[in-house]
């Protein structure tokens, strides 16, 4: 069994003043925990981009139209996404999963693309609810069969990512259902909304949350699903599984936590296998990370989403490992700790 | 000629939302501008180590004896210190420079070690002068010859580190002289002391920077010599060579900093070369890094030296560059702006 304590001791048996490292040194304390080794083991990783859209895109809620979920869809299967950049330059292995994106590029697909699409995007939650059970259902099965088929690929860091314009106004609603933010502290600007359409989706978001919260208490499922969608509820499955399968799960945004939030709450524990990449610019992300029990590694006021918070995040985990395995102990040069 | 605006234009041209990499892309426009052109470069790159020994612990000022500093350059040499270890696992070429080293490892060297040793160790700063002037400028000479032939080599990003037990007390006495910080906020626990080493610390710290401040406005040199150290001058040459050559230079922790402290005043201009990596846990550092206009990527409350800080910190710089290189246009896209 390996707890915080025996961590500890491996780490101030090192050829280095005693806690000098800082916050690495607490990155190698949680993974040591999450992995149960002092060997930590980074690679190989990959980050799953789970892509839907959303109907409450209609009320006005982002400054950007649904078409643009299809456009960055497309942009990430040619590889010229911020996605794919930070992917490639950290070793990462990316994919790429339709769940339900309304104008899907066509013709030949590349071999990281899956399209598992379960229509052309979540039901508008401002007028029902935003996803029938059995499409919650569905999306987690996604999800967490994607989790599972990256453990027995051998990938034992995981990232979730997401791609869906409108998708920040479901993650405030979460965020207000399940980490109990008022809704004030959880919509944010999102992808860059003007002070009008963040009145909207306040609006939106206030009378959503109204209607989900009655529920949450005895019909967590139906609460959940009037309000998530096809990429949110993707990336609970891929967490719950992920962490059920052994895997360390390095969390991005705000997206990805009001996921994580979904996970935690129907799959308790899964957030014990979690490392907050880092706090994004929306205000609501410090509510959710703090209901999760995380603490965010970076504090860059990122904003973008599609796992690249994780990404930049990634190489912490190389640093945090490399010092668990590779450097000397004190013993090993005859040396006493003097401090 | 690349300045900000032209750097930020190429990033509100990217397709993702307007600023959504928050201090990725500050940090994308700083290197830029360093660099002088968009498509950043960030390989080759290297590490280099200077080692030296400090008089002044003879006054009870480290919970470490002298002798430790030779042993873990025997440690980096045999490629299983905390430097070593991370240098490897961010792809950056590592050497080691010894420049007064009180007890040096013997034997067969590896390739990346040079012997440029100016004696045992600085003077014991509390007795007299801790360097001659002769002993500066030989010092600072070894550095810059260390940074002209890396860029000579193609490296393009410069990292300089240090090992010396006792140097967090020069790099007090220089950040109190040279930016300004009271001796109360210059002096830290360093490598782990105690509340009674650090009391003997700053004392011996007072009264160095009381007789070395009447002589700076007149003798910049002699009042440096007076608090410095062979690495620290070494990395001082070392960095006024690189930011001349064109390198980027990663900046490490506090004493890196105190460096960069001499390298400003006698070279100025070379800040502008400098990210600084890291806000360290020793309390001057964030005097000494405000001195120099430099505001940290990390604040890990990291204090190992040895040019860790700046490796853990390496990959932040592959994300920029990544970025501003690789990511498709929205004009590609064939999509305006809508944020």
């Amino acid at each position: 069994m390996i707890d915080v304590a025996t961590v500890q001791a491996h780490l101030d048996g090192l050829a280095k003043p005693r806690g000098s490292l800082g916050r690495i040194e607490d990155l190698g304390v949680q993974l040591a925990v999450i992995q149960q080794r002092l060997d930590l083991v980074v690679r190989p990783r990959r980050a799953v981009l789970f892509a839907g859209d959303h109907g409450v895109v209609a009320q006005g809620v982002s400054a950007w139209p649904n078409d643009v979920t299809g456009l960055m869809v497309a942009t990430i299967l040619g590889g010229r996404a911020t996605s794919s950049a930070l992917a490639a330059a950290h070793d990462c292995d990316l994919r790429l999963v339709d769940v339900g994106v309304a104008s899907p590029p066509t013709g030949a697909m590349p071999s990281f693309f899956r399209n598992a699409s379960l229509g052309p995007g979540t039901a508008d939650l401002s007028t029902g609810p935003a996803l029938t059970i059995a499409e919650f259902d569905a999306a987690w099965a996604i999800g967490a069969d994607e989790a599972k088929s990256a453990c027995d690929g051998g990938f034992v860091v995981l990232i979730a990512g997401e791609m869906g314009i409108g998708n920040t106004t479901h993650a405030a609603c979460l965020t207000a259902l399940l980490a109990g933010a008022s809704v004030d502290a959880a919509v944010g600007p999102g992808a860059g909304s003007d002070p009008a359409t963040i009145a909207v989706k306040r609006r939106v978001v206030t009378d959503a949350v109204a209607r989900a919260q009655p529920l949450l208490a005895h019909h967590p499922h139906a609460a959940i699903a009037a309000v998530a969608g096809f990429e949110i509820v993707a990336m609970a499955g891929f967490f719950a599984a992920g962490a059920a399968a052994g895997a360390t799960l390095l969390l991005d945004g705000y997206v990805a936590t009001a996921a994580a939030l979904i996970a935690e709450r129907l799959a308790p524990g899964t957030a014990a296998a979690m490392i907050a990449a880092h706090r994004s610019a929306e205000p609501g992300h410090a509510a959710s990370l703090a209901a999760l029990g995380l603490r965010p590694l970076l504090d860059f006021a990122m904003r973008l989403g599609e796992g690249t918070g994780a990404l930049i995040a990634l190489p912490l985990l190389d640093s945090a490992a490399a010092l668990m395995r590779d450097v000397a102990s004190l013993a090993e040069l005859g040396v006493g700790r003097a401090d």
